[in-house]
C-alpha cells in the first residue's frame, strides 16, 4: 500500500453502472519522508476519510477485496485512516498530533 | 483510477476476435493539478465519452468487471465521465462550465 | 492498452513447458505522438503482426484471457494490428498509407 | 519480488474489518547494487521482521497468497527475511555479517 | 515480459512456509537495445538458468501459472532461457556466440 493525503472528490453521473453507490476520492501519494509525491490515485472510499487525512490506499484487485465491492471496476480503494507513522523509531507522522487544538 | 482526456480512437479489424464489439479510444492521463501528463492509455469504452472529454480510466482486472467485458482482454476501461473535480475545497474541474455556451 | 512496433522475434528453446507453441515477439512501446519509447515488452502473438506493423499490446492478466492461453505465464500479448489511430481528429498513423505502394 | 529495508511500523485503528489483525510495516526498496531506492511500500508482516533488516517483498495479487490473507486488501506482502544476496559470485549482503557482535 | 540477465541468488531461511522448496535469482533487467537497465527483480526459477545467461521473466500474477506454484507467493518468475533475440532482421543476442569456446 502507498500512504496518500485525501485531496478532494471526483464526482461522475454518468457512470458505469456498477460504480453507483460509492464515493470517490483523490488521493496525493505521499512518500516515506513524509513530503508529497507527483502521483495521485482516484479511489474508493469506505472508511469516511475526510480532507488532508492521511490514508492507506491498496491498488489493483486488492482495491476489490472488501464486500460489496467485488464487482465494481475499481483499481484503488482507501483503506484505512492512518493513525501513527514510525519510521528509525521517531514519529513521522500522528494523527492525535496533526488535529489537536 | 486516473484521470484522462479522450485524444480520439484506435481502430483494428485484424484483432484476436474477443475484442469484436468494443470502441477503443485512446486517453491521455491528466495530473490532479488538471494538466496532461506524458502517459496514455488505449482503453475500452462503455460509456461512450466524447473527444476532450475528462474520463475516468480504470486499469488492470478491473478493467474487465463489468457485464460482457470479462472475458475481453482488456487492461483499461473508460469508467465514468467526470462531472466535477473538486481539490482543496477548490473546483478543478466541472464539466458544466467547459461546455456551456 | 499500448500502441507498439514491432521490432522482431524471441526464440527460447529451454523453456515452461506451458509457453511451447506461442510466438514471441518484441516489442518497442510507441507513445500518443506517434514517436518510439524507450520502453519495450516481450509478448505472445496471436494475430500474425509483422515486423514495424502498429500493433496493440494488453498487459497483466489480460494477456491470458483468450482461449488456449489462459495457463500460459503470459504478462503481455499482441491483440490487435492497429489500422488507424485519429487524434484530435487528425490522423496519428494509418496502415493503408504506410503500406502503400 | 524486490529487495527492501524495514523502516518502521504503519498504525490505522480506523480501517477496513477484513485488515483487523494483520501487522503493517513500511518498506524502503533497495537496488541491485545495495542502496536505498526512493521508493517504499506498505506490507502486511507475517514473518515477523525487525527493524532495518532485508526483506523480500511481494506484490500484487501474490500479496494474498498465504492461508488466512485471501481476503484482505493487501496488496504488498513481506514474505521472507533475507540471509543472503550473491551477485556475481560475490556476496552483496549477507545477515551473520550484519548483526554479528 | 522481459528480457533479464541472471546475476545471482537469494537466499531466505525464515519465509513464509509456501515459498519452500523455489529457488529465487536475482535479474538486472535488459532493454531492447541489449543495454543493462537500472532496474531488477527477484524472481522463482524452475528452468534452471546460470549466472550470466539471459532470460525471460514474467510478472504478475503469470509467475504463478505453472504447475505446483498457484498458491506461492511469487510475484515474478523466470520463464525461459533465451536462445536468440533478432531486432531489424539483425541479431541482438544468440545464446550460442555467447558460450561457444
Amino acid at each position: 500500500m502507498q500512504i496518500a493525503k485525501v485531496l478532494g472528490t471526483v464526482v461522475s453521473n454518468h457512470k458505469t453502472r456498477s460504480l453507483t453507490g460509492i464515493k470517490l476520492v483523490i488521493l496525493q501519494l505521499i512518500d516515506a519522508q513524509g513530503q508529497l509525491l507527483p502521483s495521485y490515485e482516484v479511489a474508493g472510499d469506505v472508511v469516511g476519510a475526510g480532507v488532508n487525512e492521511w490514508v492507506l490506499v491498496t491498488r489493483g484487485s486488492a482495491a476489490r477485496k472488501d464486500s460489496g465491492n467485488e464487482d465494481r471496476p475499481l483499481d484503488a480503494m482507501v483503506v484505512g485512516i492512518i493513525d501513527t507513522v514510525t519510521v528509525d523509531n521517531r514519529s513521522l507522522y500522528s494523527k492525535k498530533d496533526e488535529y489537536r487544538s
